[in-house]
């Protein structure tokens, strides 16, 4: 059975190019139907031409109209009062009216976070929702930082919260069977950190996760944790921090490589290694970041996503929806609020 | 001149090698007499077969008896309690009698932080002495990141000393005319933020420096800042996390180049590149993080120095003692405590 997904069209920085051949590869592959929302008129006419590009005549693709687009540079808070027939907004109605399972958006994060609360609302029990990086590890699985954007300034109870739910997605959509969960701090001792952690360390410490204790920066990275927990301010700076850092790094290599014949040539030859390298570190091969604790499914794309990433966060919400991710969060944060009554599944 | 400079010479991982030669390479090239500090039956014969080696019969290099040395693994405040006869402490303390003009340590950065803050006592003013991070960024100048790890929970009026001691260290021993200062955040604009850089921005604002207002974790390696100002907690994440992706980066590009004979080719063609890539991205060029706001010089250098990372160190170490840092954070400072008296050069 086809598991219906709304795509905003109008989200990534080539919007909507790369939304409609995402959309025409996930119809193909994925076992989905996916509801291209956007200006009719506009992605009607792109949507044929790309699907007689691929050779297709038939797909599970449907237009829904909406009239606005929400632009990157856009102030969040703004944007999405004024905005009323946002093609963000129009797709995360069909999400909380339950026509499509789950939305995707590779569009401004902070107005598609503040759309889908006021939209979707949060799950029961959920405090603060919360917004996960999928990151790269030398494991060659990837990690999960979260909060990354959504909440600065939590408390103890909003990272336990943070934890629970990054260890059920964890659990349930990557497969992972016993996430290791990691508290980001410096110093791996228990009494290290701020005044934050040394508050939220117990509180995971008693939940029925793998906790691994604090972790540090590094760890993000090196495989040692399944799912890393932390402040969004944090969890913010160390994500841009890293992009900065992988921009750098591409750039200078690059210059390197230019800077003699001998150089290109020799780039010339590793061209395939080059490229599985990139594969490698790639994150549009994960599909983009979930929003975990809505009342919905809601995954957000960076907005450099080609039509590969938009595939794969199409995939990835069908698979959020698949797994009922969100019935997993509902009932174990109603344990945690009742500790006398266990959950059947821990 | 010579200038003095206390050299810990089992501070890094391979101590003592990295230390002896690059002892021998700063008192060869940099107007220093090195006073190299550790168990001198140790040190006398190491010392001896690598002037052999290098063709130097005499250099300006005194053997400073230290029995004990901290390793990297220990805890900062037992170690530094328990070792009374410490390279480092013994070291910091020909600082503090100014014997010395600077000590320069590859070892235990928490062990070094503290010994130099009980042996040197923190500048009259300073209420948190603070780490700086050197990094590179796509200017080809590096960038200033403080505090990295000496301060947790920090208050705005700490962030505001941070920003006022990285300026002054920009200026006078980095040579920049101008520095550009940040404070590190998320969003730009002036209401963006967690709680304490809410509290921070307009004590930044006020200050006789170049504020550049709030400024993302990208903006620590593309160049748009010379300083950039957070709490020790971020700072460190941040570093930690950098740290961690690069030498993901590092791995993953080995194992894609070693992966196919033409690939290995290829990257054997374009080895200088590679090897100027690295240099480019290499902190070790830069020598080491000082510790700003004690009474007295510590530069404190990565575990993995090499020796060319130690007479950056030295040489780093000589510079800040040069340029009189101190004096000029002690001034504007004083200033900074009464703003009715500004400082004779702002």
């Amino acid at each position: 059975m086809l598991i219906d997904i709304a795509l905003d069209a109008m989200g990534s920085d080539k919007s909507p190019d790369p939304e409609i051949r995402g959309a025409i590869l996930a119809a193909r592959t994925l076992g989905v139907r996916v509801h291209l929302v956007g200006p009719e008129r506009t992605l009607r006419p792109l949507l044929a031409r790309q699907m007689r590009r691929a050779g297709e005549r038939r797909l599970p693709i449907k237009i829904v109209q909406a009239s606005e687009a929400i632009g990157m540079s856009e102030k969040a808070a703004q944007a999405v009062r004024a905005k009323r027939d946002s093609s963000m907004r129009v797709g995360l109605k069909l999400a909380r009216e339950g026509t499509v399972a789950g939305f995707m958006t590779a569009g401004n994060t902070g107005a598609a976070m503040a759309t889908a609360k006021m939209v979707l609302g949060a799950l029961p029990g959920v405090d603060r929702p919360a917004l996960v990086a999928l990151l790269p590890t030398s494991s060659g699985r990837p990690s999960l930082l979260l909060d990354v954007g959504a909440n600065v300034d939590c408390d103890a109870k909003n990272l336990e919260q943070f934890a629970l739910m990054g260890e059920i997605y964890a659990r349930s959509v990557l497969k992972i069977e016993k996430p290791r969960v990691g508290l980001l701090s410096i110093g791996e001792e228990e009494g290290k950190g701020n005044a934050l952690t040394r508050d939220a360390f117990p509180l995971l410490k008693q939940l029925p996760i793998q906790f691994l204790g604090n972790v540090e920066g590094r760890d993000i990275y090196n495989g040692n944790a399944d799912v890393v927990v932390c402040d969004g301010f944090i969890g913010n700076v160390a994500l841009k921090a890293s992009e900065g850092l992988a921009r750098l790094v591409r750039d200078s290599l690059r210059e390197s490589l230019n800077s003699t014949v001998k150089a290109q040539v020799g780039a010339l030859l590793s061209r395939k290694a080059f490229n599985d390298f990139k594969k490698r570190l790639d994150q549009s091969e994960y599909g983009g970041a979930p929003l975990l604790g809505v009342r919905g499914v809601c995954i957000i794309g960076h907005g450099s996503s080609n039509d590969r990433a938009i595939m794969n966060g199409i995939r990835v919400a069908a698979e959020f929806a698949r797994a009922g991710v969100n019935a997993h969060i509902e009932r174990e944060l109603a344990w945690l609020a009742r500790p006398s009554d266990p959950p059947a599944n821990p």
